[in-house]
């Protein structure tokens, strides 16, 4: 368990190894590992600006951007950030969203609505709940949101671990991009830093967790996850089974959801890439 | 007591005697003593409009502003409420700050700045338990919100039952006004509502609760989950997978429990046993 933990947090230095200003970054140990705030197609540049504001006021730094509308860097982001300058000078621009979340193992969707696929929904203190957890267990996690318009289509929503929605008057359900952000960054700075300690934590015993014991492997990032659907997809389109050509894109996405949904490690991530190829390369290598 | 709070009721429905119409209103008795939020001195139309849909996306109604800087209507502020129209329509324009305050009996103000004075100082979760608390007994409370540039000044906080600060990152700590807005209404909402709903809630789809929706189906049985482990491992002795012998038993473990962390439902057993047979009789059943 301990030397799990220092591998993880070893590779996690090793990824942020930019050479960066130390007075800029002053605060970069406290804000190591905390989510990434990941805007998807984001139009307004202010809404940006807002959405980093948000993040810098409840101790969030990572801001990613997938293709914003209308380019990046963005003077109305800088304004509207209103000070906010680390985030705004920080974020990282990423041309899909497959290079953006890459490297997370845990990736929540927040959207309003209600999707036609088995996945958990969260609320956003829930949410925050988990992320500190995650956090804790040297995972890297990001939370996704849409363009302001038509928010996260289904095939985005699928890539995600579990939903955060949060409660809202059913009869004005729709949240600002920004606002959306503000809440989750609320609820994560109050799980993130607990006012009451609770029981002592050594270097060496570690501190009992409710949730999945992962001591011996590592959740799957996405990359990881994503390679293996490539080649089960790949497989199934040979086989024929991924018919009718419009039953597809729902076929794909019901297979994909299971694994998050079983939260897969990077060792189911393994066993599933060889159970694809046994079975699929039966006739080519037959072994049984 | 009783009597009071049947004086306050009937004070109440006079001040509520305005000829509206009932379509508009038909929200009116749902919101009828909730909290107004009241805006000294606003500077910005956009910020009037984005706490008016933040508002309104947490069940509240009221909103009183007090001298804004560019006027009252505001082309600005009803775009930037994004059809937040019943907030806007409804806002009410006051002289002065004593004005907007005189009918209530319980009043707050928002404030990040550590002020010379006692007075109790309530996070957003707390201020809304007690405007909840208050709303109950009858009262009529409000929230106040000072000019974006400068905040509320000591004179005008002196004239608040309490103070309300959010727990924000100590090295950016100024929050917006519209985002300060959004905090207390989506504290209200839940203090209000125990149970309130999740995101978009239609003719057809019912409220959205936290947790997997299952709507559409159900968890599998263990008598399907066991046909599918039989299939999926009888399929992958043949094809040589769980090997060595001795490895076996732990392979088969690892492979059951995925399944079982993914909560699988009769569905998703379906589809996997699709998926082995595609795979595995693929030389078969040429389809590809």
């Amino acid at each position: 368990m301990k030397a799990r933990a220092e591998d993880r947090s070893r590779v996690r230095k090793a990824r942020k190894g930019t050479p960066a200003a130390p007075a800029k970054h002053r605060h970069a140990r406290a804000h190591a590992g905390t989510p990434a705030i990941i805007l998807f197609e984001p139009q307004l540049g202010e809404n940006i600006g807002f959405a980093a504001r948000a993040m810098a006021n409840f101790g969030l730094s990572e801001l990613r951007l997938v293709a914003p509308r209308d380019g990046w860097p963005n003077d109305k982001a800088r304004a509207a950030a209103a000070g906010a300058d680390a985030v705004i000078d920080g974020a990282k621009l990423y041309p899909s969203l497959e290079a953006a979340i890459a490297d997370l193992n845990f990736l929540l969707a927040a959207t309003a609505r209600p999707r036609d696929m088995v996945k958990p929904v969260l609320t956003p203190k829930r949410a925050a709940a988990e992320l500190a957890k995650r956090r804790g267990q040297g995972d890297r996690s990001g939370v996704l949101f849409g363009p302001e318009r038509s928010g996260l289509d289904n095939d985005v929503v699928a890539l995600a671990d579990a939903i955060i929605t949060a409660p809202v008057d059913p009869a004005f359900a729709s949240l600002s991009l920004p606002q959306a952000v503000l809440l989750i960054a609320y609820e994560w700075l109050q799980a993130d830093r607990p006012h009451p300690s609770l029981g002592r934590v050594t270097a060496h015993d570690g501190p009992a967790i409710e949730g999945l014991d992962l001591a011996r492997t590592r959740p799957a990032t996405r990359a990881e996850l994503m390679g293996l659907f490539a080649h089960l997809e790949r497989e199934l389109d040979q086989a024929g089974f991924l018919r009718p050509p419009e039953k597809r894109p729902t076929m794909i996405r019901a297979i994909r959801n299971m694994f998050h949904r079983m939260g897969a490690t990077e060792q189911d991530v393994r066993t599933w890439r060889g159970i694809v190829a046994a079975l699929s390369h039966r006739t080519k290598r037959p072994r049984g």
